[in-house]
């Protein structure tokens, strides 16, 4: 709990590339809403980046400020959210290797979502960083004392990971953690362009929230949509086409609507994707305005990114030395 | 390698207890030597010592001066030698971190130690930081630049494993460790006072450096001798004696002499071990008279561990600096 009696809440993602309207449906919006009411942490995992990406470490330094410009631009406040960089804060390696103790290989390897992961990447050989990252996560967590951690369901198995580390130490050497409580988000997941997979970088299917009005356009006017509909006055399924699901997304008001005469066959497909356009247009227009300014003054983001950092390192450090403290290795007292 | 143009050598023991002749005549002796030839770190690796124990880190405190006594007690010199706390040198976390990305999990489970030692501690199920002990040992290594480690036979795995790691690193980074040499010492190990196994405190048959005379000669009397022989001028067999294997040890000069007479039943097992007493006790006299000095004056332990540990954090500072630089993830030069 932070001093203000906000609970605090641990969030964050690994560095890998610009963030589309599928992280804005899935955690960002909800992260944007949070901060108004918890004492939010914004990790910017470039150390856990490095289990998929340790042969291209040289792509993290725009990555990290990439990710930074993103989540300014979608509305993150730097007074209301801590964001800061994971390498930068050593206590968190600190704890990793001491949290390494208390877990067994065998837990790590029976994770499920270890598992499918270790598959989707095309592990032969998983390295032993790989294999821990839910240790990390434990660490990034618990150093700076979170209450909450805002995840999907599939990273429910390393949010238990981390509450049984947290009983397993406070029992053990004394109370030193809160139990972090996973508080799932009910988003669904955004489809990509494609209209099969859902939204992602690696599948090519995104729109980005730094895709300017042109490029929003010309991915929309591609997006599949129902393929049964031949002429415009067709009536068409609007829940299989793609830009009807980010209608439903991102015109709330109006999709209901939409879909109606869209199986009446009174809206055709370019025309439909015309309101679409203008609607997303709409909202990420104040994103590329907040985007502008840090694009133009790039030393904004290295400012927030060192003093969110250097917050950061103060409550790990009182972590720390509570740790020290409980084990009984705060041997003088330095 | 270090400033005044000496090699670097790293070694050290996890902090389990007081050291006894075993680990004199297997590493200490060694190390008294190798401070004037060689720039000498010596690590206390207390989070490694979690990894056995990590269910009483609260015998660390006392162990780590302990054995910090016993290192000074048995002649190696603070001002030679740099004397350092693990636990105190975070940059050991975040290079095994760091590490861990490029090491598989098959790579450590193959490790023909790890698979002994594992089976020695009876673990059914290996924590994550056992498995990993070998890559964390690679951090202890390289933080310091050492290019030289003074190694028993078992741990040849181990160095192998911090060079295939240091390769890779160098290889896809860019040079910033020396490939380290394991340094193999020859010494046998001592045998234990049950004449079966080698001198272990786990095994309860260990002199230690810091017995009293007393009990030096309280053990020494105790100790198993030839059982064929039953009157003190029948010849014996001094290979299977456990005393003869001390006086080889400690008494080069005269054990050959020693030998001769036991075969030709000229000296009774009291006189023998009577003089295996006293060359002991002569042996530990100045080890004993250092040792006084740090028990009367305990803070003088806490300062060379404080100095030591100082030094190795601007060591570890400065490698860390490199391997940002290089990986390219010193985003704001800090």
């Amino acid at each position: 709990m932070s001093k203000n009696n906000k609970k605090r809440i641990l969030t964050g993602d690994r560095p890998t590339g610009k963030l589309h309207l599928g992280h804005y449906v899935g955690s960002l919006q909800n992260r944007v809403k949070l901060q108004n009411e918890y004492d939010t942490f914004l990790i910017i995992a470039d150390v856990q980046a490095l289990t998929t990406n340790f042969d291209h470490p040289e792509k993290l330094s725009e990555d990290v400020r990439q990710v930074a410009r993103d989540y300014l631009a979608a509305g993150i406040d730097p007074e209301k959210t801590t964001i800061f960089v994971q390498s930068l804060v050593p206590e968190i390696a600190e704890l990793t290797v001491l949290y390494s103790m208390i877990v067994t290989v065998n837990q790590l390897r029976h994770n499920p979502t270890i598992k499918s992961e270790a598959e989707q990447y095309g592990y032969q050989e998983m390295s032993y960083g790989f294999l821990g990252y839910p240790v990390s996560q434990a660490a990034d967590i618990t150093f700076c004392q979170a209450n909450l951690v805002p995840v999907g369901e599939d990273q429910i198995p390393h949010i238990e990971q981390t509450r049984k580390i947290v009983r397993k130490f406070n029992n053990m050497y004394g109370e030193v953690f809160p139990e972090p409580e996973a508080l799932i988000s009910d988003f669904p997941r955004l489809i990509g362009l494609d209209g099969k997979n859902k939204m992602s970088k690696s599948l090519n299917n995104a729109i980005y929230l730094s895709d300017s009005k042109e490029k929003v356009s010309q991915k929309i006017m591609k997006a599949k949509t129902d393929p049964a509909r031949i002429h415009k006055d067709d009536p068409g399924n609007p829940e299989v086409c793609t830009v009807f699901h980010y209608q439903k997304a991102f015109n709330t008001k109006n999709h209901t609507q939409i879909a109606e005469k869209c199986r009446a066959g009174t809206i055709g497909c370019v025309a439909c994707k015309k309101k679409m356009i203008k609607k997303l247009n709409l909202f990420l227009e104040p994103m590329r305005e907040r985007r502008k300014k840090y694009l133009e003054n790039p030393e904004l983001i290295d400012q927030i990114l060192n003093k969110g950092t250097a917050k950061a390192r103060k409550e790990a450090a009182k972590t720390m030395k509570k740790v020290r403290e409980v084990m009984k290795i705060d041997y003088f007292n330095n």
